[in-house]
């Protein structure tokens, strides 16, 4: 039956990614408020979409903050299942805008790849999905599955508003299952099952010494550099072993035992250094590389700035530092405790002469773990082993995904993370792309995936 | 004979603030090559106004960056000594520029402070020698000493091509000694003699991890944070106690003895939490804060940047992290070899997983110290006592003038700072402004100077 929608797919391959384009051409960056409208281009594109494909009610439903594009489908009738698909159409800051080979919203496709801001994360995967629905409607003239469509616009700045929903609308977003394609493979159409998410949460830490920038030679001995203050706390936070100092930031996270360091070890892992061009790894002592992204919490600074940035010399002790701090967790932490711990320790190590404010974030998500005999991830194994040819492999992965601890924890329902990117993709920087095999195996998979889930 | 001179600067005095709020007015900032223009016009003014006043010769003398203005008066005839009259007409940035009360460029008294980009640093000076001059042209018709004027337009961005011009041509500009007007007063109308300068060297540094900026969540765990590495570099430098920690920084320092701490504890000098907003000092452990910024080395970071600086937050692990750091020096270390410390230590402590750039700032220069019994030195000293109507303070300063240095290096004769700046002053800050007090006081100080260094 679903062989159809297969030959609908392959038949209007050519407009489909024509159309994906379009979607991305749309620069709709979230945490850039001068981008509101694109936002709201985003939103639309994505209602008439779905209107067009038959989700007639499909709408641009308010928040706080960006659109939440929602639609239904019931005509799977009441004996069928019921999935929640999440996915969001915001995207990441394209800065700097000078390392990108070519224009991020202006799609372009080389060496098999469609390289544009939201190739892979998550516009091109969302879009999948549509055009799978498209290909059941416009053969079967139905779905085999009932259907509830959830499309965001805040992913990329904390999903604050979706939290806010989802609590406030058990009825709206109730399903049996969820399922989200805004992950990847371990490696490029290599099909892999995410089982594990790690857990988020960030603070901004900004120390203040002089009101105002001084004279390095007037004032230099005299007061505390508020830079070198930032650095002395920073450094207290992780060690040259790359083991996180905060006091309690381990606690009651789960020792990694033999068997799941083995199901890491087999699991074939990129190269890291050839990947990130680093010019070596460096991971938590007592554990690799991969056990570490895997199965341990990790801290990084993701900015820092404070006094002069410009060309040549500025002599000055600047008044302020700061640096940008996120962690990602694993099953056992608690990120409001983190947050605290985290705030508890930079106050107690800051140095004198300078004061210290810590800004936490206010989203945050605790890390997400599904059973892999589940029988909605076997099936969804299956899916991808059969179109891409090859063993799907169970994996945990260091990337958050908060919505999908939140959908858990207010549902209780299982979260299914059937994900296509590749780890070549450079999500969230310059040159992001996205595979064709991908995209094709991608939506394969998901036809046969609704055939079985039926099943 | 002075009489005249003074009668004549109290009787323009307005007409003069009005030609200084004329050159305040053009923002000649050196580092920032879109203003070239402004330099050349700013240089333009004192051309003219030299022209104007009787130094017919003036002129702009081409450098390969910005021109040096250059004008000689030999009219006080062979038996007069003759000064090599030594400022600055570029000025620094104005970032962060909302944080001025004033347009830093719109030249504006209030409170009997006149606020504008260069009105202390150090435009204001260089005007207040010119209005002198004016004044014993215009009535003695001639100027007690014979003058070499010399005002550069690259004093913000090092004095890379002085330097060149100073030592290869060395008879244009020889004289029997130099007075430079670019410093300060310990406080506002307590005059001040300046007979020691910190010497100054820089260097950048450039931590690379990944050849990209990467997902926190897929590569966090894998490889080191640039930012964190630079935060141990830094951190490895200079510790809590303000000590700096770089192997050899302190070899050759001569010992501030109990003679010299005496004198720097009779000076009245600032306080340091009031005038910076700091919440309290920091000094080297064993000094007091007056101590380790008069007479010890200090090591700075101007500014640090790296990663995300943008609003919320951007999950990455950045490519880059950069810190640029200044280091003022005493007498007993030179510039050249402290870089190559830096260097040296910067490359040893590196972690692993990161490479490190050091960029070594092109220009630095010695400590500087005179003797003050020097006559030069003891006729400024008068001259002040005389304007201000207050005994002259002897002190030590933490700033740095290169080209003190220089002068002293290549021509062996003595420099005379006869500055007027005070700690209110914000010098390379918003608001930065000078006391029309300072403007009168120093115009009557300069008028007494001359006249006595021919007696």
């Amino acid at each position: 039956m679903s062989e159809q929608a297969l030959t609908y797919l392959n038949e209007h391959r050519d407009r489909l990614l024509e159309k994906l384009r379009e979607f991305l051409s749309i620069p709709s960056v979230s945490t850039d408020s001068s981008h509101k409208d694109d936002i709201n281009k985003a939103a639309d594109f994505l209602v008439t979409y779905l209107q067009n494909i038959g989700f007639e009610e499909a709408m641009k439903q308010d928040t706080a903050g960006h659109p939440l594009v929602y639609a239904e489908y019931n005509g799977a009738g009441k004996d069928a299942p019921t999935v929640l698909f999440y996915g969001h159409y915001d995207v990441q800051p394209v800065d700097p805008i000078n390392l990108w080979d070519s224009d991020p919203f202006q799609p372009e496709v080389r060496d098999g790849r469609l390289y544009a801001r939201g190739s892979s994360d998550d516009k091109g995967q969302v879009f999948m999905h549509l055009a799978v629905f498209e290909a059941y409607m416009k053969t079967e003239g139905k779905l085999p599955v009932n259907v509830k469509v959830c499309i965001e616009g805040e992913e990329e700045i904390g999903s604050e508003n979706l939290y806010e929903i989802l609590n406030n609308k058990k009825d709206q977003f109730a399903a049996d299952f969820a399922v989200i394609s805004d992950s990847g493979m371990v490696a490029k159409n290599q099909p892999t099952i995410l089982y594990g998410l790690k857990g988020f949460t960030g603070v901004e830490i900004e120390v203040t010494g002089p009101d105002h920038d001084l004279h390095s030679g007037i004032y230099g001995g005299a007061i505390r550099n508020p830079i070198m203050a930032l650095g002395h706390i920073l450094t207290s936070m992780k060690n040259e072993e790359e083991v996180v100092t905060v006091d309690g930031f381990y606690d009651g996270v789960e020792p990694l035992g033999d068997e799941e360091r083995k199901l890491i070890e087999e699991v074939q892992g990129e190269n890291y250094t050839e990947a990130t061009g680093a010019p070596a790894t460096a991971s938590e002592k007592g554990y690799t590389a991969k056990e570490h992204t895997q199965g341990r919490p990790t801290l990084e600074v993701n900015g820092v700035f404070g006094g002069y940035q410009g060309e040549g010399t500025k002599t000055i002790i600047p008044s302020t530092a700061t640096a940008k701090i996120t962690c990602r967790l694993v099953p056992g932490q608690d990120p409001v405790r983190i947050q605290q711990l985290l705030e508890d320790h930079v106050k107690q190590v800051a140095p004198s002469g300078v004061t210290v404010d810590v800004k936490k974030e206010k989203l945050s998500a605790k890390a997400y773990k599904v059973e892999p005999t589940n029988p909605l991830i076997t099936k969804a194994a299956d899916s991808l082993t059969e179109a891409f040819g090859k063993e799907t492999v169970y994996v945990r992965m260091g990337g958050s995904i908060p919505v999908v601890e939140w959908i858990e924890a207010i549902y209780k329902m299982p979260v299914v993370l059937l994900g296509f990117g590749t780890p070549e993709d450079r999500l969230h920087s310059p040159n992001e792309s996205f595979p064709l095999d991908s995209f094709d195996k991608g939506m394969e998979t998901l036809v046969h995936y609704w055939q079985k889930v039926n099943d």
